[in-house]
Parts: structure tokens; C-alpha cells; sequence
């Protein structure tokens, strides 16, 4: 038998049906007009919804972690100064990405389960009065942890510390899901994929450059062929790609921009806040905590959940995969074996969230954990009945 | 947002994702070989799921109605007797088709939730000393009510009264989910759809004809040209169809029917017992009862669950369609308002399942009924706990 | 290695990806609202294009034959007469699928090849001056021939005549590809099916009745329950079927009629008409006779060509499909052996036709037919060229 | 209307309807030994595509142009010697990515339209005694000529000279299409993409490491780490990706290669010889000449055509887009507006193949050339006819 439940990883998320369609076109000469009614509402679409005027947007055939590298080496030479935090694996990797090219890490070590240290930011842009730095790295959403950070908070440290270091954000899992905006946050360069909000398979980096970014790949040294946003624009400048577009990914990325917009970008975030809060009660009802510390980082995309000491998270995620043929996140990095991970984004219902929760609730009883069957379940139902879902109205 | 949960109605159920792919495949020439190489396995492969050795299978693009509307027409003649019971609605439709037909009903008026009474039959048979009956009607699975009959019983009651009758079976909502034996029961006529056990759209009815019904058609006088078994046999001797078959639904059927026979078909009947089990685990938790009065013909493929007096169970329907985009089935005929139904056949796991009892939990609590929410789900989950699923083992 | 020639039969036809696409739709609730959004502009559609006001439309699971016997069972009685020409394969069904439900037919032999004889139908209708003829039946094109007959000369006859009979039309290879006017020729049944104009797989009839045939219905003898009109419409009547109704099919319809309307039935109607006329030129260079016996009844949609006596035209059909997987229709009946057709209906572009001409001439040349390789396709090319296509300039 | 011509680029290619089904999958958790499944036989087969016992297979989420940076920035150190020659658009791009890359070009110019000058390479490897030489570039198949080098002649230059440089290769749109020996030819990198011999979108990059090539990237310096093959093959190691891998696109992926091996390399080559010789019959037909200068260097996986002086051969593309909605590719670099390029590789048969070719005259003749219509589909034909092909008669 084929089974067919959802998925509750933190992306690739479930795909809406009409998307998977439009990703699986038939082949087109990518060099005819008919390619440029694809690219450019991809282009305006994306940078709607990153709540931007201006920001020049770019789509590689990559992944989330091209999207970081093409940040880096369109904007950098070796040597220069970056600031980072370290509070979740994909800022760490972010970090270990700048140090193999080369780059001055500047690293503030924070406990995984807070957000960003702003503060402690201000500070050392207060200390930096010769603007070594220029670049400040700050992840949006760790998707190791379920933490949402403080972009604008970022933004007040580096305007209150008067300094001119761009800003760079990773909004790999909130871009699309969670509130973003790139110009009130004076973002430099923003990096996302395909797999998470856009609901689409893996195989996209999409990127957001200001114009003080694209100025910097004027200077910039560090070697680049493929993430070359000259090339690039180059090429969008005559609806092309310096090499072959992943045509069919793109024309599912223009269908879910239309969706996400014509349902409204404040309806979409709310309809993941709606199934992240379901989850959250599940959660309390069991007992049990998240990895986020306290609810103003507490992220809409994914919620990390502690197990108790002595307990190995990572069996639930094997139990789950291997008995309901339901899949998980693991924990990653520091939280390995201490979380498990319930991806909530992309496209999924609250109903469908109930499968998930009730599975997790088979597999700690499985386990022995004393979660009594169907509380969380009991938990999200209330919330969700009290919180009519708004998207399915529209829908209607 | 384009939502997508499961579908909890009893036909057409969920569909695995490759048996979609196979309906839809590309235009074939239906005159070529190719069609054969589709054809004779479906035919072959039908035949094993009724486990018989020696049914002739029909396959037309219709309906489970159409595969009713074969059985007589080709059997039967204006004015022949035939023995029936009505205990749900799609006995009745069926009754009624044969008096459209000018056939000569003598019908066991039978109540709603009951099985068929194979002993009122054998009076009956008994009392038929002359022979005048010529076909006995007998629905395996009412969906309506969540019914499944004893055809064995039935059989027996032809053999105890000796009366050569023969026995047309509706199998819509049982064959390919639950145990079906046109050879031990000594089936005449057994009539199913594409929609159910085989996982795929409306489109086909699918028949198999003992070598008797088969002869009777020499002599059946009801007019007939599409659903005319011999046009159709005629064709299938030249790998071809006495028009345009339906040939992707019939692709699909072929991986459909290698699913299942490689499944194993009594591991296809346990797998949803397992489900349907978890079902009625819940709708005990709820205080509720099923609209079948007793375990022997509790259903494996839907259930009906009655509401309590004055409660119009069709708005739990509405209001999971309308709230959380979930559908279940309504109450059909003498049950319209007293029963809901939720269908447990095809491509549906445990997991997909809680998410049904859970959404019509929400239902229930909505419209002010006194059931816990969790309540239910929890019963399913232990149910279900208790019960690994072999299907998913194999499939690992 | 999988090979994707298009098909060069009558139909089913090549189908457009998105109509594909469409029909393709996991699964719904056939009782939700959302069936109803799919049905009415489905059977709204069907009205347009048959270029009805009033047509009472009716879509079954099922073919075109399945939509004779809705004509005929729903307005005619056992031993009512009926006036038909056979002048092909699928006249020659029609008049004995009235012979096996117990009509009276009269019948005019016809030569395959010509065209219906109007005149003899007025000679006829004039001598039955007791108006025993209840229906008349008439082919709209014998796909089997390539023949398209003139139903506005059948409705004079009727009219010059003064006759009540109903008019039937078989329009399964001509509506939706070939003008079709419904109200202007007094059509009182029309019947079709999805494969053919539509674009669709097959599994769909389609047939209007005029209030007149509706009218009939209520006296109408034949039995009947699966192809009944009147539980039909009360099903409409719910935005539902009296069974389950075929919504992929039926969602697939609904976008084909979308594209069909947006492009416009007269330039549909041009561009089948465009590249038949490359095929014909193509047929001519060959030095090569259609069976249709005279231009006024050359067939927009399928091409039967004659070829040489002593060769057997069914060996051009098997070379094709066995040397160069290409499918073409064979010679029915009367013609078997004598004809092999290129169908040239549904999605079907000049360029594909090219590849049909050149496949068939490699196919002659290789059985030893006197045919210049090239000769054909030059014909058709030097067609196109000279009368470019409407259709692709309004895609643009 | 949608129209559904086949694509003459020279890839993406025309998709097997399977292969493009497989690459859309519903969303499976990465991390799951499901994706093992599809990883190592990916990595198997197109370790056999390449006739490779040993090569180390990396595959990214990229395109051919990501591949080349693969290469190089894994083996290579700013200013490291890098020999190539410059004979088309691909090798000038390459060449481009080496220089940006801060590498030390000796650029061997070579005309285009010519194979690389292996002798001339031998000369320079011979000089260069200090072994500074680190790389020889080589591309296998010049997409933007349609010509096709000797890699195996690359290979002797460097055994003569005794010189130690690795040998890397770009067979982007050569392997899988036509003979390419990894081992045999002691290739140290092997670059290709999806969208060409493999039959996929564009999406993946796809490179073949030698052990030699594997040791290189220990002391490489060039910055990396999207494109690191050890973080890959660290991934590899546990079933897994260093970041979300294109689990779509590799399961696509999957059935290509099983359906690759299955027919057999060789005849997979022969197929597309085949295809290949029919269109440079066509050419000779026309009186037109390739821009391959001699037979020796024909590809068999796109021919480009020069036309006569004072045309721009672009006319034709643009033409064949508007009018016919055929895509042929345009001339690049040094031959823009002088050629045009029939791909004719993937999924490609004779009958399709026809109906390029006729478009082609179509343009032509429209443009005022001096092409007779159907001349070179003619002389296709009589290639066709007279070389049937081993495919079909294997896949019946």
C-alpha cells in the first residue's frame, strides 16, 4: 500500500495540488517570450512578499543554503568582518559557511532556545567605532530551535550604534509563513527557498539585495560564476538566465505567489500563527516544553519540544516514520536527542495537524512517556474551535 | 488557500498518488496492442479479487447503477420474478431499477441497520415450490447504513430450499475491501465500482458473470446494446471494446489491482478491519451507537453512526464541510438526519483517521453535543496503539 | 524507451496538459457544493457549443453509444418507428442498437461514402402521411467515412414535408470540432462524447434534448434507469447525480469548455478546418482518393483515404504502429481493407500533422505504394504556409 | 489553444510522460531512508552512464554551469594553470568561470565549428616541463556548434607528453546521448546537467569525480561550500544531502537511468545516431552545410545549421516560434544570426523529428531561402525507412 499521510517536517511542506501541477510543465524553449511570463511575476511577486519597493530579487536552481553563499560572495572579499550570532544549527552553518570563505567571524554564542541577542549586537557595533564589520548575519527563524528573532530589534541596534554594516537575514522558514519586511527593517540581503512557505519542492534559492548590497558586488572579491547576481540580472534584463532556468519550478512559484497574494499575505501569516497556537496548547496539555524559551520567540513555522531528561527524542521521530509512516524533525546540532521537531507551515490544515498530534501522542505512549492519549488533541480541537479558521470562509 | 485534507465519505475514497498517475496517461490508440497489455490483466486480475477461477468479468465505462442495470438486462425478462430485501437505500434503488424494468418484485421489507434475513429468504424459496424466482438480490455492504450481509447465508438458504434461483450480489462497497467469494457463495452476479476498494475516480462498473448468468443472457429479453455482455465479450476476444474504452481509469485499475493482489488480499481486508475497529473504538468513547445493530454486521468499509433523538446529524456533515473542510457522509433515505457517516475504505490510514474522528469531535462539541473532544481520537489511538498495522511493516 | 508521437486516429485525440491536468483532481466530495461549481458551467458550456438557448443538457458516465441509447430510450416506445440511413459504421450501430430495443426501423442504404440523403428522407417523410415516424436519425459525420452530412437539408425535409418527427443527431465526431447549430437546425436530441472535440479521455456522454424529446420522455416505454433523463435532471436539480458522477472527467470538460469558448467556436472550427485541409492537399499529392465522394461532405475531423485496389490499407495502420508507433484508424466495415483514416480533431497542431503525413508515406513507400517520399508533406506545408494560423497568433 | 509541439532546443529535452510523472512526487521527509532509495541508485547509475567502475558521483541541486564550479573549486587554488581550448560558446564560458576564479588560462583558440586540437594540446602539455599545467579542459560536445571532440585524443596528448594534469570534461549535453568512457578515457571530472541526455528539468548538476580528482580537493583553496563534494559526500554517507536535496528531481532521475540501462547504452547512442543522421540528410537536401567542418565531429545531439551570407539564421527561430510554435535554438557568440540548432536528443523519435524538419522548411521557405518544401523531410525519411529503429521493435 501507498500511504499518503501529511507530512510534519519543517519543510519541504505539503504541496497544494494546483502547485505540483504547474511545477510539472512540459518542456518550453526557456529562451522564448514565453519564459518571461513566468520570470518576471516571479520576481514582483517575491518581492511583495517581502513587503519591499525596491529590493532586486534573484532565483538560483539551489537551495536555501546557495541563497546564503550568493549573500556572501556577491558582497564580500576575504577577510572582511561579519557579525554573527550562534543560537541554532543553520546559523551555526552559516557561520562555517563564512569562515570556509574566508571571512573575519565575529561570533556571539547564545544559548540555543533564545533569539538574537540585539543588545548584546548594539554593543559590539557601539565598539566597532572603525566599521570593521560590514556585514551583521541574523537568522529570522531557527529552524532548529522554533525561534523566531527580532529583525527590527537588529535593525534598532545597528541604527542606534550608528553603524553602517549591512544586514543580512536568513528567512529560509519565515519568509512566506511569518511576517517580513525588508524595507521597514532596512534589510540588506534576504535568503529563502522554495521548500517552506512557497510550498514548493526544494530546488530554489530566492534572494532579496538592496541597492546598497548590489552596489557592494561591485567591490566584492570573493569568486563567483554560478550565485553571480551580475550575471543574473544580466540575464533578466532579456527574460534569460545566464544558464537553463528550472523553468518548472518557477511557473509553481508564480502559481503560489498568486495564491499567497490573492489570499493576503496578513491571512496567510495568521492561518500559520492559527495552526502554530494549536500545536502550542497540544504541547502544554502534554506537559512538556518547547525549546523556544518564552512566547515572544516562539516561531509559527515549528515548534521544537523538549522531552524529559533521560529520554531520547529521536526515538519518536523513528517510531513515528516506522510504525504511523509519519514523519518528524529530529533534533539537530546541541538539541540533538532533546527536541523532536513538528513542522506547522506550507499547506496544512488544523485538521491535518490533529493526525499529527495524535500520532506524536501514540508514539510517546509507545515510548513510555506518560502523555495521556488524546490530550493534545483535546487541546488543539478547543483552540481551533474557538479560532475559526478565516482562510476556509474565504475559500468557500 | 487550496486545502487538502483526506475525504472521509464512503466512495470515492482517497487515491495513492501512483494510481492517479496511472489514469492519467497520455492518449493510446485503443485499437493497438497496447490496450490488450491494459485489458486482460484488469479482467484477470478482478477475477482474483472476487476469488473466483472462472467469473466472466465485465468492465464498462459506467457506474456501480450500470453494473446493476447489466446484471438484469441481460439475465432477465419483462415480468420475471425476483426476491429482494430493502434494508438501506441502495437496495432499495436497486428494487426500483427492477421495476422499471417491468420485472416482478416480491420484496422483504427489512429494517434499516439490520443485515439481509437469509432465513425469511429461505421460507420464501421454499414456499416458491413452482420456481417462478429466477433471481435473488442481495446487498453485501449497505453503505447507507454501514451494513454488511452474510451472503453465505444467503447461499445456503438458496441450497436448503433447494431452489435453483440465481444470486446476483451488489458489492459496490465491500469487494476489494472486505472478504468476497463468488465461488464458495456460489455467486451469480456480483456487481462493484472503481470508486471504492479500487482506490480510483467514478467510472467503471465492474461485474463478473457465473457461467450460468452467462447462459441465461441467451434468453434475457430486456433490451440492451451498452451494457450488452456479449457486444462486450465479443470485444474482449479481440483485445478491444465494442466502443471507446475508458482507458486510462482502466490503467489505473491495472496498478490499482497489483497493489492489492501484491498487498496480499486477506492483509487488504485486515488493514481495513484495523481501521474500521479504531472507528467504532470511538464512536463508543463518544456514547454513541452505529446504525448496524449488532458487531456481525458492523461494516469495514463505512460507518453510520446515529445522533441522539432530535439532533439533525446532516449538520455535523455541513458544518465539517463548511468549518474544516472535512467531508463525511450524510444520512441517505430513512436515515436522512439520524445518521452520519464516515467512510473507511481505500487509501486511508490511522493517521488520516484520527484526523476525521477528530474533526467531527469539533463538529459534535460545535453543535452542542455532549462529547469530550480527544475522547474519541483517544479511543482510535488506542485502539490503534494496540494494534500495529502489518501493511506498513510490509511496506517499509 | 517510452515514445510520445501523437495519435492520428479519429479520437480519442491528443488532450491539451491542462486539460489533463484537470481531469486528473484528487478527490472530492461529490455531495459538496464544490460538485456544483464543476457541473453547471459544464452543462452551460455544452449548451454554447451546441449553440442552443434551450437545450436540456445531460452528461452520463459512459461513451457516445451510451448517449444513442438516452436518445432512444427516453423518447421512444417498443415497436415505434424510426427513419435512418446507413451510410457508415456508426449509422449502422445506431440503426441496430434501435433493431435490439424492438423499433420499427426504415432504413436507407446509402453509399458510404455519400452523404445523408436528404431528399430520400423527404420523399419518405411526405409518403407517411399516418406520421408512424417518430424520430428521424441522422449521422452528423461517419467517422467512419469521413463523411459529414448536411443536417440542415435533413431539418428542410422534415419542414417541406410537414412531418412531427423528432430529429436525432449523432454528433460524437463533429460537435465541439465542426459547426453544430443546435436551435437553427431543430435538433430535438443531440448526443456526443468526450473524446473527440472535447479533448478529453474517454467516459463521457453528452447529449441536449430539445423540450420536445424532453416532452417525449414522460410517455417513453423502453425501460430504463442508469441512461434516465428525468432522474437526472432532478440530480442536476441538487447540483448532484443520482449516482456518483465522473468529476474529474467532468472537471476536465469544464476548463476544455473554458478554452473552447475562449478561443471561439468559429475559430475552432477554422483551425480544424486548416489542417484538414493540409491533410486533403497532402491526400491529393499522393494522387490518392478520400471515401468521402464530393468536397460539400469532407469531414473537418477524420480523413478516410482510399487506397489502390489489392492493397490492404489495414497493413499501412500495423506498419505504423509496429515500425514507427504511430496510430492511425483503420477501414470499418464496408471499407475495411479499403480506407485507413487520419483523424485530425481535438489538440492537434499543423506541425504535428506533418509528422502523421510523413510517417504515413514512409509507411506506403515501405508497402510499395507509388508514393514520393516528401510529396504529401510538401502539399500540406505549401497549405500552411499560405494560410497562416489564427490560432497560435491569439495565443501569443 | 494549448499547443504541444515537440521542442528542437538542444535540451531541456522532450520528457518521457513516466519520468516527468516521477519527478512529481508528493513531499517525502528527506531524512527518511526513503531517500536513500532514491539516492544510491541514482548515484549507481549514472556511475554507469559514464562506463565508470570508480568515479565518485556527486549530484547537485544546479545546473551543468554549477558543475563546472563543482570542479574546479574542489581541485583547484587561485592561480592555478589551467589549460583549455576555446571552440565554441560552452568552452568560452568555462573558460570565463576559471578566470573569474582567479585561475592561470592558457588558451588554446580554435575555430569554431572544429573539434579541439588535441595534437596542439600535446605540443603545449610537452613544453610544459615544470608540470605547472594543473587541468586540461575539455568539452566533449560544443552545444553551440553541434560538434563533438575526441576526448580519447585529449586523453593520448597528455600520455604523450607524460604529463600529469587531471582531465576534466564537460559532457553536459553528450552524456547520456552519446559514448562517454570515464575509466577508459581517464577523466578526472565528468560534468553534465538533467535536462539533456537524462531527460529531466533543469535542476540537477551532475558530476563524475576520479579518485585523483577526489585527493585534489584536500589541499584545494578555492573557496567552497555549497558546491563541497566532502560535505556531500559526508551527506551521501548517511543517505542524506547536506542541505534538502531535489528529492523530486532525483527520483525523476531514478526511472531515467533504469529506463537508460534498460534499453542499453549502446542502444541508446544508436537511437540517437539514428535520429541524428536523418537530420543531416535533411541538411545536405537543403543545400545548407553544418557548422561542424568535418563528419568526424558531428554530434549526434544537436546539428547547427549555417545559413547562407546576408541571412540572420535567427530569423528562423523567431519565425518558427510565431508562426509555428516550434522552438529551434538560436546561434551563439561567434555564429549568433550565422546558425541556427536542431536539438535532437532525449526523448525524440523519427515522426516527431518529420515534423521539425517540415517546420523548418516552412520558415525557411517563408524567409525567402531557396529550400524546396518537403525536400528534407524527404531525404529523412529515406534515412528513417532505411535504418529502422531497434527501439521500437524492443519496447513493443
Amino acid at each position: 500500500m501507498s500511504f499518503q499521510n501529511p507530512v510534519f517536517i519543517p519543510g519541504p511542506t505539503n504541496m497544494p495540488e494546483a502547485v505540483r501541477q504547474a511545477c510539472y510543465m512540459p518542456t518550453i524553449d526557456h529562451r522564448s517570450p514565453t519564459f518571461g511570463k513566468i520570470l518576471h511575476p516571479c520576481l514582483d511577486g517575491v518581492r511583495k512578499v517581502l513587503k519591499s519597493d525596491s529590493a532586486h530579487i534573484f532565483i538560483f536552481p539551489s537551495t536555501g543554503t546557495g541563497g546564503w553563499e550568493t549573500a556572501l560572495t556577491n558582497t564580500l572579499s576575504k577577510g572582511d568582518k561579519v557579525l554573527a550570532a550562534r543560537n541554532g544549527m543553520f546559523s551555526h552553518r552559516w557561520i562555517d559557511m563564512c569562515q570556509r570563505h574566508g571571512l573575519d567571524m565575529q561570533i556571539v554564542e547564545s544559548p540555543w532556545g533564545n533569539g538574537l541577542p540585539a543588545d548584546h549586537y548594539e554593543e559590539i557595533l557601539r565598539a566597532d567605532t572603525g566599521h570593521k564589520i560590514k556585514v551583521v548575519l541574523a537568522t529570522h527563524n531557527e529552524t532548529a530551535t522554533g525561534v523566531k528573532s527580532d529583525i527590527a530589534a537588529v535593525r534598532r541596534a545597528l541604527d542606534a550604534a550608528g553603524h553602517p554594516a549591512m544586514l543580512f537575514v536568513d528567512g529560509v522558514s519565515s519568509i512566506a509563513s511569518m511576517d517580513f519586511r525588508f524595507d521597514e527593517w532596512g534589510v540588506d540581503v534576504a535568503v529563502t527557498g522554495s521548500q517552506k512557505g512557497f510550498m514548493l519542492p526544494a530546488g530554489l534559492a530566492i534572494v532579496g539585495f538592496s541597492d546598497r548590497a548590489v552596489a557592494a558586488s561591485k567591490t566584492a572579491e570573493l569568486p563567483r560564476t554560478f550565485f553571480d547576481i551580475k550575471d543574473m540580472q544580466n540575464g533578466y534584463n532579456a527574460s534569460a538566465f545566464p544558464y537553463t532556468p528550472p523553468v518548472g519550478l518557477m511557473n509553481g512559484l508564480k502559481l503560489s505567489l498568486d495564491m499567497l497574494l490573492s489570499e493576503g499575505l496578513e491571512n496567510v501569516f495568521a492561518r500559520h500563527h492559527r495552526i502554530a497556537e494549536g500545536v502550542r496548547a497540544a504541547v502544554r496539555a502534554w506537559g512538556l516544553e518547547l525549546c523556544a524559551t518564552s512566547p515572544d520567540v516562539y516561531s509559527d513555522t515549528v515548534s521544537a519540544i523538549r522531552t524529559p531528561e533521560g529520554f531520547n527524542a529521536t526515538d519518536i521521530v523513528t517510531h513515528a516514520a516506522d510504525t504511523f509512516g509519519v514523519a518528524f524533525g529530529v533534533g539537530l546540532g546541541e538539541v540533538a536527542g532533546r527536541v523532536f521537531r513538528i513542522g506547522h507551515l506550507g499547506s496544512l490544515t488544523d485538521v491535518m495537524t490533529l493526525s499529527g498530534l495524535g500520532a506524536a501522542e501514540m508514539c510517546m505512549a509507545d515510548l513510555g512517556l506518560n502523555i495521556p492519549l488524546g490530550s493534545g488533541v483535546a487541546a488543539a480541537q478547543e483552540y481551533y474551535r474557538s479560532h475559526p479558521s478565516a482562510a476556509l470562509k474565504s475559500a468557500a
